[in-house]
């Protein structure tokens, strides 16, 4: 049974993750990657080189048995430090005092990953491989080298874990009942450096996730071990204020200095950085199925592209291989259910958090926007903090409950919103809130539709 | 400026009718078609050769000035002939007694918008030049011809006309921001055949739409004016009762004679015909943007496949063109105007339909099941009918409304749906309902909810 090889396309931390998976239990595993080793070329140049990482992440790796080096390397993040239009500062912890996310190096965990797979597990990985073709009926799948030459790989079962933009994927829909959805956010994204100082230190609090929210656009920073930040600024393509509408350096200036004059002593070079960058496409990704025949199946962002405003897209595909990793024991190597219990335990999870994420652009933009929305939040923080066992925030579900999935936070997180929506209409909530009547009206909502129901 | 040329690609229905208002108001117009002329060659062989019109149809073709000869060729049909397990027949109206839907032949409406076009619009048409490729930025199109040489049209717009599987729309997806959402439902569907007696008269009454409601499947039956009925079988692909499950002759007659038994003598061969055709499958489209650089456009089922469950398809497409006719006067022929009010007035509408369509399945494969939901039905049906004005049940709004656009209808159609919940929930509804008290109750929350909102 366990002599049947699998194929993996992608190796990113998602495919690299899974070949260890699928290794430790005995397979025999060949990473097919397009793009050449990046432990020994750059190639995260201009793109994300910082992810966020949360518990999800973190017990997927302890599931599968790696962990311990990928935290040693990464920077935990107590709080999200709010940088007013004034410059003025504020926190907003993520959760309870002992509670972080992680800026993660994306370029470092994944060559952990890679030399693990390599020396640990066993794996074969060949970079500079560029799939063309998939066999979605016997698992044989066609790569071109740089010298030009096909290479024909035959195995019992492929895995495509080649992202967001997956080439495995688009092969499917050509296939019949194949069900695809790709939306695109009204917003884009480039990517700005601040560089640490002259002495290696951290020219912003280092411990944070640094937000400027502007409403309608923001930016946001997160550490690098190095000290220095790498920023992203979210803005509209195309409308008033947009990429599309700043096209001189003048227009660039001022609307640096108008909106995030604090960081300007800070970015490197953001006026020259935003007009020489084509922003780049925000966007989800649903599909429907994600395996085909119990012979080739979607994994991590091919599966499920998400926005990155929940920090959770990794955290997601690492659950995936966690996820199989104990449907192989459940299972017991049984493919033909493995397969189907795989994508019925995920996909509703990859909607979920797609959803999730899609909505907490809001969140994170309007931080230090409208009232009532801070209210709402001040409101269920002290509620939380006094009754822990009723009311978990939807952001602690999301990012510090691994035991709660996907799917079922958001189902809470929708009960919650009614209760606070009627909380917030109670007269005079601005000025009353305080109040013991509220807690134990709030109280009763929560017991009755969270805990009773 | 009305010197302007336009290149349609498609040439069924929506194509032939977009080529008549184009060319009536002045433009230059080149229809392009992959298949050959239907008016010399039978290509709806095995297709759908009938279609469903009602009255937005009718009143689209009417502001354009195509109308009379088509309506002469229909067949309406009052009401829907209910056929329950046990043969028994009974009959739900489609609305007011001096309201139809209508058996449209495809074929026919097809060559006559084609006859139009050519003979007293004065378009060109050109078919069997198959699209190989779009230029978004010049309208610039190229197509082969059967003789395998490319022709290269060079015009001012582009409108894509060319279907659910639209090349155009296929082409756009390369494009940059391009949203797009491909949904397979659950059911595929097969088409069978009544033929008329020997006599020429029909076997089914024939102002009808027959319907074999079985819950999760259904059987469907529209009049021809030839006097055969053509039948639409949609059954779920895989699964317990499915195309996949059936797979042998017994099998077939044995589900056929369990479920059909009263239409059994009138169908034409069904088991082999079920067991020799591929069963098609039914997806929904929904795309954004529908236009592109106010160059190039999407229109019809290219825009916005819908599944049949409705009958508002071709409807829809038919409203594409008429407001596009009334937008080119609006705009007095700006079409850096018309293309984003075009996209800006119909594509809600189309999501709208989209959405209204899928949930119709529901209601017609359960018109003889759920006693719930006959019950719902019948009180509405009854409301309705003492207060016209506080009520028109969401079908009616859909099918003889056309003052009411799609997206309101579904608005509207969501607050009955909430207001009914309520009413079912009354107490020992099933023998209050037609109680005074129950029917002030629901003309409070119609008014309250449906006319002062």
């Amino acid at each position: 049974m366990r002599n049947k090889r699998f194929t993996i396309v992608g190796g990113g931390p998602v495919g690299a993750l899974l070949a260890i998976t699928l290794a430790r239990h005995g397979y025999t595993v060949g990473l097919y990657e397009g793009r050449p080793d990046s432990r020994t070329t750059n190639i995260y140049q201009g793109r994300s080189i910082n992810i966020a990482l949360s518990d999800r992440g973190w017990s997927s790796l302890a599931a599968i048995g790696v962990s311990a080096e990928a935290k040693a390397q990464a920077v935990p993040m107590h709080h999200r430090a709010i940088h007013a239009l004034d410059g003025e500062l504020s926190q907003i912890a993520y959760g309870r005092d002992d509670q972080s996310i992680w800026s993660v190096s994306r370029g470092g965990i994944n060559q952990q990953l890679l030399c693990t797979a390599e020396q640990e597990a066993g794996v074969t990985t060949h970079f500079e491989h560029r799939l063309v073709d998939v066999d979605f009926d016997t698992a044989t799948t066609r790569f071109v080298t740089p010298g030009g030459d096909t290479v024909e790989v035959e195995a019992d079962y492929v895995f495509a874990a080649d992202g967001a933009n997956s080439k495995v994927r688009r092969l499917a829909q050509e296939r019949p009942r194949f069900s695809y959805n790709v939306e695109y956010m009204p917003e884009s994204y480039i990517e700005l450096n601040i560089p640490c100082h002259d002495d290696g230190s951290f020219r912003l609090e280092k411990n944070a996730l640094h937000i400027w929210p502007r409403g309608k656009f923001m930016l946001i920073a997160l550490p690098n071990p190095n000290g220095s930040f790498t920023c992203t600024l979210f803005l509209n393509q195309s409308g008033d204020v947009s990429f599309d509408a700043l096209k001189t350096a003048e227009q660039v200036g001022d609307f640096f200095v108008a909106n995030f004059a604090d960081a300007m002593p800070h970015l490197e070079a953001p006026v020259e950085t935003f007009l020489a960058r084509r922003p780049a496409p925000l966007y989800l990704v649903q599909v429907r199925p994600w395996s085909f025949n119990n012979t080739v199946a979607l994994i991590g962002d091919a599966a499920h592209a998400i926005v990155p405003y929940y920090g959770q897209g990794m955290n997601c595909g690492f659950e995936d291989c966690a996820a199989l990793h104990h449907l192989i024991e459940e299972f017991d190597h049984d493919w033909e259910q493995i397969f189907p219990a795989y994508e019925a335990a995920r996909r509703p999870n990859g909607d979920a958090i797609a959803e999730l994420a899609k909505r907490n652009f809001v969140e994170m933009s309007d931080l230090s926007g409208d009232p009532q929305f801070q209210l709402r939040k001040q409101i269920e923080a002290l509620f939380s903090e006094r009754y822990p066992d009723v009311w978990t925030p939807l952001y602690s579900l999301v990012t510090f409950r691994p035991d709660i999935p996907y799917a079922e936070a958001l189902r809470l997180g929708d009960i919650q919103d009614s209760i606070m929506n009627e909380v917030m209409a109670l007269p005079d909530i601005e000025n009353q809130w305080r109040e013991p009547a509220v807690f134990s009206y709030l109280h009763q909502l929560a017991t009755a539709r969270l805990i009773d129901a």
